[in-house]
């Protein structure tokens, strides 16, 4: 396999064929088609069994449930057009109800007699904020993750790989490797990617390894320093994973990554092919990405009691056939 | 306190009143304002802490997550009208992959080079399946959880007590009783009431007591009884607890209860009153209420192997000000 | 040409072929593609010019205009699942304001000093009610209108022959053919065809006949009849046009042809090809397709005076790109 | 009445009460509550009758309808936030169609035997475009048009005086007014005025005078400015009426009137009110207001031929119980 990353990875490598070779090995290196057999939708995540439930239990020491998830609602990082921020919209209100505008009450359910209620309903993009990619949200020459056709996906939904294939299935250990605070910095820059050397000197540096089924959270502090004034967060350039992180993640079975930026890997890519990381390892590989998970508070935490490793309980909604989904995301310590 | 709750209540009572006074007397008896402060928006979930917590992980011994959560689907049980099922409206597809339609890419990320996806939005009434109600999700004459003003849910969502406050403080023992089981039946009939004396037979022949800070799951069959052929399942008569429960669930100090059915509580309602049981232990005792959780696997699994009691993860989406969210709620064991 | 229609079709002819000799004679009979250049993308419209619109006005005799338009809520013909009725969403409402909720404004405008308002959001199926197919609406064998592929009408929409290309085009003379009238029923039955007999029939009752660029809207009472009691009416069996009355529609040069159901050509259709009227007048012809035109008010005021020629303003929103529009026809006599 | 506008009015009044006096003297003067009966929803498009129409009908010489609307898309003036730009949202493509995923045909009507076609759901705030405001959109001191209470408008829509009540009601004579025209320059500035010595004047020079019943369509070059570069076009400063508009409107007897702006009136407002021309002419006189008309193409057909008025047919959805409803607006020469 070439190996064309440098230690630190910071500049798109210069290669006659714009990486082609290289994605092309990478993608043979690290495929999972077939590994769980032709029916499997789950991919990566197969590697989750009870011995690792069991063990990601074990890591509940302080009782300490800490949120990865950013709020869904107008202050979001999606500025519009390809992906909005989600709308609230209530059918029902408080003030309907202080108004005496709900007697008899709205359904047919009689009258009020002193109750009340709110409702609303939500308009979401399912990648809006916090989310976990499907397996049916990326195609490659027209296949998505085990040979399935991209065809598959149509306006009605996903007809396999659908986003429901995850729930109940992201219950494991996670790691956090938190690079700004290795790299004694705020956070990356955008276009700064995150390989394999550097995340094996975090691992090393707080006595850590990542084994099979383990979920890897990887932290660049992107979103600390966009928190409010996003910018072009959601698209634009990025720090992230490198594209040489794909065998890493191979060679160790990780079952699902996530990071704190808006699309795992680092913008722009590395190669002339837009987020090579999800063709290798998302498509062919069947890892699970997370993007926009909330990595600061649980930074925090670790920073402050030395322990990166925890239970991780983060099951997405299952939206049948979706490409993603929002999830309320834990680490329990 | 008056009691006129019958062993297995199954009509409604005849009182004078309406139920007017047993209603009184029960908010009065149940009411936790003011007892975690005047700024509190979590309510019984703060009877959830660090040792709550330890306990549950615990209780994962075989490594098994059982999904409690429906489809989020056009299957799903809302008719229309007061409530839709979600829709998932497809905003880039395979078979534009597929067709060629994704070159250059969508979002104005340049040439496919064989890279295709998907992507949707959903349109989504936050209580259209299985849901957490949020503490301004019901109003009692004007106030919400807490003494605060229903006015303050306005258009723009609740300005306080919003399902937000709650992602990340549902982790915690579960414990389910399974009443038909119980009973010898398939399952309970509209209009059946599960009381206290029920309850506690169930949890006395599993050898099993409930701890301040625990999930009480009650699973009346119904959902398994209307699945695939919802009828009025949203909304309609069915069965659940008897308002009977609420002093019940106070005196456990239990911080979240949910059922298989649409309202938690027994419907048509035992007293004049639509749905007492939120009134008093939702608005008054701050309690999670979750509805149309499907227990079905979960029982199926308790019945082989005997127990009862779980690590229940059930995190709501943080979509700020609403009053409700879907939930990936799980029961590991 | 094949001729199998009867005087009043009112079953499903018998032919060995299931249709598919007539279907594609019909083709070619009545297609209009390159007609009026291959940019083209408003088909039959191009035959309304400026003697047409002046000749329309010319009708303008009493001064009054008559709605053909049904409401757009929750009470419509949509029961669900393949589209949904419109779904009215308040983002401010009076209750608000008289609540002191909008005090300083929603949307930054500073204090309210007296001042309030109601803002809404519409979900809305473009076909949900009244509406205008565009020539984007249906494809055959892979093809649109004028030869365009269908495959330029992706998730982001169409890329030519959308809805927008019709706005500000349809004004003209349009002629009303009540056939419950003439036949003496209340409505015609679900099934029952209306062919070029029975239309030159009422024409030649009324002394009218049809001129190129005029748009013919034929009542067969079936709206009337389903008011508020729906049942299938959106996508059941129904009465309406034959497809015979497609070399009809295109000797005479019609522009635009609605009916008061909800897909213009009787259902279940004459012959083993779906909707096949759509394929060749609309497909072929370029035919603009009004569905679910309420043409009861019309309809009384026609018998009361006696003329059944009318102006006809019903312009579509320019929703770029879509396959239809929500429209306010207007029959102004 | 105090008069404190100036011929040109371009800066807001220095008065001592900041323009409470004047907001009550205009009230007073303009007001048409009960002109035509408590019951009442339609306000000064009662004054629009069969004399009316005909003599708009009349005004068609050439044959020529001109849209006024915009395009209702991504492109649209809604940058987000307060209201979006409408998203559309295809639930069937011409790629499903070619790529062989419409067979059989969603929506159980068989197999496709070569038949395909699109279908779409638009996502659209009613005002996110060219529309008309209801007479339930504006509020002053909890009262809306007729003396309603705004407590009538509620989550679930306007009980009275919703946008359905115009539908059918809008054809009229109209009148163009190009104000930078008449200056000599490309756009009027934000925060210029057009006052009624303004409008007087360019009627004078184009010999034309203003009827009961009439549209006054009012252009400042303020979208032709801003057209693709939108900005704070909806909602930031802005030219447009003066509130001194208010008494012309009502001696005029002008049933509807539309500009080229977000909101008709200019911005920032003359007085220390938030759009108190909608709290004079819409909420107390009942005017119909329009708002984003695209007035450009009329502009220069005026020009071209020196006719500056036109049958004015622009008839809102009737979406029940809405704010507002987007329109396709004609003038027809």
């Amino acid at each position: 396999m070439t190996d064309i990353a440098p230690a630190r990875p910071t500049a798109r490598p210069v290669t006659e064929d714009g990486g082609t070779q290289l994605l092309h090995d990478y993608i043979a290196a690290c495929s999972n088609w077939g590994r769980w057999g032709e029916d499997d939708q789950v991919g990566a995540l197969n590697l989750v069994g009870p011995e690792q439930v069991v063990r990601a239990a074990g890591l509940v020491r302080r009782g300490t449930p800490i949120s990865l998830t950013m709020p869904y609602d107008q202050t979001g990082p999606q500025p519009g057009g390809f992906r909005n921020n989600p709308q609230l919209l209530l059918t029902a209100t408080g003030t309907d109800h202080v108004g005496n505008a709900q007697d008899p009450l709205p359904g047919g359910f009689g009258p009020s007699r002193g109750f009340g209620f709110s409702d609303d309903v939500v308009v979401m993009a399912t990648q809006c904020g916090t989310q976990w990619d499907s397996l049916s949200h990326i195609f490659w020459e027209g296949r998505m993750f085990n040979g399935r056709s991209a065809g598959q996906v149509t306006t009605r939904g996903a007809e396999a790989n659908g986003i429901e294939n995850f729930t109940g299935r992201i219950v494991m250990r996670g790691v956090l490797v938190d690079v700004p605070a290795h790299r004694g910095v705020a956070a990356l820059d955008p276009g700064e990617a995150v390989g394999p050397a550097e995340v094996d000197a975090f691992l090393d540096a707080h006595d850590l390894s990542v084994a099979p089924g383990d979920a890897l959270l990887v932290r660049t502090g992107f979103m600390a320093s966009r928190r409010g004034a996003w910018g072009d967060y959601a698209g634009g350039a990025a720090p992230g994973l490198s594209l040489h992180m794909a065998p890493w993640l191979r060679a160790h079975d990780v079952a699902a990554v996530a990071t704190d930026t808006w699309g795992v890997e680092v913008r722009p890519n590395e190669i002339d092919y837009f987020q090579p990381l999800h063709v290798v390892s998302l498509v062919h590989g069947g890892v699970a990405f997370g993007e926009m998970f909330d990595l600061d508070a649980l930074a925090q935490d670790c920073a402050r009691d030395g322990v990166y490793e925890f239970m991780f309980v983060a099951s997405p909604l299952p939206l049948t056939g979706a490409s993603g989904s929002p999830v309320s995301a834990l680490a329990i310590k």
